[in-house]
């Protein structure tokens, strides 16, 4: 053959926008490849597979072939599966509060796609998404991939700072400067902190999104994984008209099925279902999905899943208290899957990585959830899902040793 | 709740690119909701459900949870599960005479979302993507989304004129305008026209990739459908590193699986990789996919498909010959879905819808497959694909009747 094979410069045909930071590549600061067979790795937000409910799934799957397969297997488009919408409706009405009709829901593959349909929806380049800081870093890098300009906001242990944010409105207001079109936040059990947004707050926030007219990106993903039985309203059953709410399934049932949705006003739906490129989520895992509910007792199930992610954090947050330096500070979530721990200033969370993967335990940096340059550098998330309650200690213990030993190792940093 | 329910001006808020016309909602001329309950739909170009494998395929779901459930369920990310990206390279480097590794290879949700990926890894607003014209408008659409200014070539049987091409980049060149960043072309039975694009024209396009320093993506989804012995080697096989190529599972296994597959340059895959934002196609069907793969006899099952699909292809060209005046001409594809019919200049394709409709067949106008306005007004496509041979001669006898009914109560458009 003789076509001249030259190396196209590929980094110079590529898009602007795709030169942002991979935000989601940050979990392993020294970028070299680490044998992770003994690591308990803490850095990761997976849910158990031992809660996988299997033979339910596997009945479900079987079922969705012989019942209707020449449909369950075609093509499907639109914004869902009938069945699983009207579940989702229901289910959001009756236990949530949020009257939803299947017109107002769009399912997607996990809720990532969820928030990248909004991105791509609503972002013309340079438009403001904001953010609570520090956020799920998932959520930072689509919006910049669509081409976003990000800021952040402080919170405290009642969740964002709203005054801040309603300041920040005013001036730009007197100012006449141009408003955010977004603002993302993780009310319930927030990744990366495990803080929950105050009932106060939420409304809040919703009275300034009407006022100003920007959406609430409300991601809740791990809404029904709350450890007690105090639930505050979400912000979308308190300003439905302002809200673009998004789930997914991967925590509570298995993140491999790839579900998740959007519930919004339905001239939104329709907008979303237009910039939904790819064919349409599939048909086939909708349709094991709708079986599954309709077969177990799901809300057994997350009672079960509950109280066994209730003791890890136990395990978590005991270890802490009982093993690290008193200048060391944590977050106590009630649900989710994540502690979030401050370290004393004199701390490179860099550098104590390096002495954690020699005690083969791992965790996630504060950087990569921050908006903000320069930020998150005492900071890391650690995940308590994954591993059963002892596990979780063991892990705690040999981060508490990867502690010492860095701080014996490098004695100058410490404030005599 | 005191929250204002003020509406927001949603239309205001959207992004500019997504004020793109949905050429994907053009099967139906007329906007009207019409009954199908009766209707021969020659519109959609499905797969018949009668070929989807249901036993094998209920067995590949039930072994993928029953052996490994705890991985398969969980997060996967990358660009996909090992063994379909396996299976896959080997596939491609043995039949397909295209040497690939699984790192060459990103699965996606269909070939849809993998010409989403390419349209947002390369395309800044205004960037040129150059098509055969018709061509998908699927993938019309996908790149408008993307901010593609797009523009057509014209074909004839041997498929893309590339010699105009050559011409317009000649032009500028000469006259230092940018240059096109991707050309999607469909070369084996091309959707809408089936036409099949000749060797030396592709060798021709490859070298102009190569030499202008642009990229051809190549969509394959009905490579594997071709209903005689000769296959012509693909574009990605001439130049492999001028290539993206796109292939899916949809037409020859189901589409309700949602798996596609982009192969390109390694250095492409892992930037798409990247822009892949939506947590990654579903683990659990690619394990399906795989133990599907190494359960049935692929190729025999090819075999059959291709010999169905031929026969219906048969039908619809016979009755075409037999029961349509003799302006009317049309391809004869040597593989694919689709039959691509002109009509006479007289005849306005809109009109015909409407009695169409009124017998009960309905098919898709032209104009939706061409990127320049005011084309295709007197063609159609017709798939053949989703009936039997029968079905689809009783639904063009049906076309042909809604023809002879329209011209006679139209007489004023035929030149005497």
């Amino acid at each position: 053959m003789s076509i001249p094979q030259s190396k196209p410069q590929h980094h110079e045909l590529f898009a602007q926008r795709t030169k942002v930071q991979a935000g989601i590549a940050a979990f392993d600061f020294s970028g070299r490849t680490v044998d992770t067979s003994d690591v308990i790795a803490l850095n990761y937000g997976l849910p158990d597979g031992e809660f996988f409910q299997i033979p339910e799934l596997t009945e479900a799957a079987t079922k969705a072939l012989q019942v209707d397969a020449a449909r369950v297997l075609q093509y499907g488009g639109g914004s869902g599966s009938k069945r699983i919408l009207e579940y989702l409706a229901a289910q959001k009405t009756t236990s949530w509060n949020i009257a939803t009709d299947p017109n107002d829901i769009l399912m997607t593959s996990g809720s990532s796609q969820g928030i990248d349909l909004i991105a791509r929806l609503f972002l013309n380049p340079g438009d403001e998404v904001w953010f609570e800081e520090p956020s799920y870093f998932g959520a930072i890098h689509i919006f910049a991939l669509n081409g976003a300009t990000e800021r952040g906001f402080p919170m405290d242990e009642e969740g964002l700072l709203v005054d801040a944010v309603e300041q920040e409105l005013k001036n730009r207001k007197a100012t006449a400067q141009a408003m955010p079109k977004l603002f993302y936040v993780i009310p319930n059990f927030q990744n990366p902190t495990g803080l929950t947004m105050s009932f106060a707050r939420r409304v809040k926030l919703a009275e300034l999104a009407a006022s100003y007219g920007f959406y609430i990106v409300e991601d809740d993903a791990y809404g029904e994984l709350g450890f007690d039985e105090i639930s505050i309203p979400s912000v979308k059953a308190i300003a439905p008209e302002h809200t673009l709410y998004l789930s997914t399934f991967s925590k509570t049932i298995a993140p491999g099925l790839r579900i998740g949705y959007i519930v919004a006003p339905r001239v939104i739906i329709q907008a979303l279902q237009k910039v939904k490129a790819e064919g349409g989520t599939s048909g086939f895992v909708q349709e094991v999905l709708a079986n599954f509910l309709e077969s177990v007792d799901f809300s057994a199930h997350l009672k079960k899943v509950r109280t066994a992610y209730r003791l890890r954090r136990d395990a978590m947050v005991e270890t802490l208290a009982a093993h690290f330096p008193k200048e060391v500070t944590w977050t106590n979530p009630s649900g989710g899957f994540f502690v979030w721990v401050t370290l004393p200033p004199y701390v490179d969370v860099a550098k104590l990585w390096e002495y954690a993967i020699e005690e083969r335990v791992s965790f996630v940096g504060g950087a990569p959830f921050y908006v903000s340059e320069g930020s998150g550098a005492q900071q890391m998330r650690l995940s308590f899902s994954f591993y059963s309650p002892n596990v979780v200690h063991d892990g705690m213990v040999r981060l508490a040793k990867s502690l010492r030993n860095y701080l014996d190792d490098t004695p100058q940093v410490r404030p005599s």
